[in-house]
């Protein structure tokens, strides 16, 4: 048995590790229990040898994020710009066409794509960020998916497709899968206090939440967190069960038994969902929490020597309509500029259908739909490498975790409250750039507050 | 370490008990494992005294149900008509009016709920019981809700509603957490495999779901099946763990550890997502089995002397549309005629807005809607009691679990895949009666005979 500390985190991912250093730097005796032989959480450096990374887990930040950029300039962790020098391809089936800004060339679609994404920037500035049930219409909102309120709202199936696209990525998921309540109040999180979220910020590279990566990759900001906390985090300590009374909390892991006056749990809610809770988590927490499903979301790299698109005036970006199992992909080159790096999503429904088929053949695929964008030599990479999060036992899914309808309205104020002396954080638990990493820092930051003025 | 077993079975509910005593017919040594200090899952007796009961959990059987009346019939466990003499009431907001038959007498939305009652069996029809993601329509059925489909198809909101008091007690939810392709395929599979389902079966009375109850209370089936396996059932168990390679799976549970050269899976899938899976549970598995919410529902039931309402010409029976906390009531009174029981669903939204209340706030706000249904002598009663199943560890929910949008389409086909040497059962596991006790027992059998196929 340990000595009782003031604070457990549970789990060192960037929520978990914001809160944890907040809580040091006001004077708090802190332990952080992480589950992985790794801190980090959703975000991983893959090493490209010569001290070069590239990141498989989070790793874009955009304007309005100034959380994450905040934290990471106290870190002295510089942003370089993604590239963005070029034409981007759109792929529908076997043509290829190239394109400059964030909107693919589909000419049939794109009316309709133009008053979609007006009237989603529209409705989103109606929906309380922190408070979305009190929308006008919440409840009517949570009744459908966000792919009915698109097939009712545009012409053609162009808007659904182009906007699947990017949920693919974002939700690891499609439009059918969140009600329009979720999906209105996500978009109106990509912002902050004093500019409101639109889709086109979500969407967009320059300007936009693709516009910058880290050097170092994102996975180092995490690292010098741990770094700064000295001794307090646990590694390989998965949590089993959390118990607590009036007194205090008993958190056993894998690493021993911890006591507590208060603890964090900074998982994603479905995994904090399958903790042994004494006593039993809230009925409606537990409802809550094992309704945010995760996306399902891999991630495949392929190295090049050199990023060889550049000099044919190609970014390096695709994005892919149709049955393609890559939705977008991205130059993922290192700032210095090689080796080359291909980066491309498989998300949601593609992700059902190719996680399980061989790797051989997924990887061919995949290859195949790079080699639209930036010609056969995509073929033939020097390495290649995939993510898949959904197979990580401490994550089980990626980017983050969607609702589906008639979640949100009725279970949706029970997302952060504590239970009893448990306070939550997490990407999941932020009210701008939720699912994000801003959203992930921004949530340590409240959480801890909240604990250190309870304690 | 206990010997090796030929199978252990997970759950001692309908479904994994059904499953033991199949194995154990065919020869073979079984352990079933049981997290509880009882056996039968979703079915529980509430002890009235004097020798009767009256059921917290599932509780009505009808025609096209085979397998639960059958195993009940092997059992020596007979059946007794539900009361059905007299009038229904239908309450809407403060007024109440007797009807007779299935249909509430709410005359705006009548024809409304005709047609769309009416095409919603004929859809029904078009899907595949054993393989609904290859109806026709499959994608976009999956892209939407069940309301969605309902504001289509209806000119008002009666058909809705009326769908919904329906929807509160047999998904623990309403047609904005389902997708149209789950409900048409729920529906599909209230009949046999000689009687397809029509929506008419399942919220019927007599010649419906709701037609007969059972002498003694379902949970004695359950019981029966224990003491038949003999010492095979370990109670207070629950299980933690499950290892497996080549050679056999290992089992961890609180009472020991167990190995076996099978395993049978009986519980709800989300808690079977909770436990701890070396090797890792298939991600698309994974990813299903947390997608399968389980319904928030509680039932509310209220004794009285002798069951006063039948003198009045009333069968008990009540549906409530509007913002009632309980959507359906029934006269839940022993064979023998007393005492006098009123049971009433809370189910979906109501539950998520009553569970929390004080339980002197729900009680009375629920004896007030019985009031209007059999008149002031229920604020009343000598008993009341409440089950809520959310509340329950090893449940955390009723009466199943309902997908949402975009999940039955892509992942619905790993419901039943082995992993490994482990196979899957519960009423979340059947084609037809999914969700029901007849459900449990088709995929109790089913999986027994699948495992006796390879062992």
């Amino acid at each position: 048995m340990s000595e009782k500390t003031d604070v457990i985190v549970v789990g060192a991912g960037l929520a978990g590790l914001t809160a944890a250093r907040e809580l040091v730097t006001a004077g708090l005796n802190v332990t952080v229990l992480e589950a992985r032989s790794r801190v980090g959480g959703r975000t991983v450096n893959h090493d490209l040898g010569a001290g070069r990374v590239v990141e498989a887990g989070g790793q874009f930040v955009g304007p309005t994020q100034d959380h994450i950029l905040g934290l990471a300039g106290e870190l002295d962790v510089q942003t370089f710009p993604a590239y963005n020098d070029g034409a981007s391809v759109y792929v529908r089936g076997d043509s290829a066409r190239r394109f400059s800004g964030d909107i693919p060339p589909d000419l049939p679609a794109l009316p309709d794509l133009g008053v979609a994404m007006h009237r989603i920037n529209a409705l989103a500035r109606t929906v309380p960020v922190d408070k979305p049930w009190r929308a006008d219409h919440a409840r009517k909102w949570d009744g459908m998916t966000f792919e009915s309120w698109l097939r009712g709202t545009t012409l053609t199936d162009g808007a659904l497709d182009l906007v699947n696209v990017f949920l693919g990525s974002a939700y690891g998921g499609s439009a059918a899968d969140a009600s329009l309540l979720f999906s209105l109040w996500y978009i109106a999180g990509f912002g902050n206090e004093t500019t409101p979220g639109t889709i086109d910020r979500g969407i967009g590279v320059t300007g936009g939440a693709q516009e910058s990566r880290f050097i170092g990759g994102s996975q180092r900001i995490s690292e010098l967190m741990a770094e700064q906390l000295d001794g307090r985090v646990a590694l390989d300590s998965p949590v089993r069960m959390i118990e607590q009374d009036a007194h205090g909390v008993r958190v056993t892991a894998d690493s021993g038994v911890y006591r507590a006056a208060r603890v964090i749990v900074a998982v994603p809610p479905a995994l904090a969902a399958r903790i042994a809770w004494h006593p039993l988590l809230p009925p409606e927490q537990d409802a809550l929490f094992s309704r945010l499903a995760f996306g399902t979301l891999m991630k495949c790299e392929a190295v090049y020597p050199e990023p060889f698109w550049r000099a044919d005036g190609l970014n390096g970006q695709g994005v892919f309509r149709a049955d393609s199992p890559v939705c977008s992909m991205f130059d993922n080159t290192p700032p210095d500029g090689g080796p080359g790096v291909l980066m491309g999503f498989v998300g949601g429904a593609q992700w059902r259908k190719w996680a399980n088929r061989a790797p051989r053949e997924r990887r061919g695929a995949v290859l195949r739909q790079f080699a639209k964008v930036v010609g056969k030599d995509a073929l033939r990479p020097i390495d290649y490498f995939e993510m898949d999060w959904t197979a990580e036992e401490w994550t089980r899914g990626g980017p983050t975790s969607v609702p589906g309808p008639g979640v949100l309205s009725t279970l949706g104020a029970w997302r952060d409250t504590p239970f009893g002396l448990v306070h939550w954080a997490g990407a999941e638990h932020a009210d701008h750039w939720n699912g994000f990493m801003d959203g992930a820092v921004r949530s340590g930051r409240d959480t801890a507050r909240a604990v250190l003025a309870q304690i």
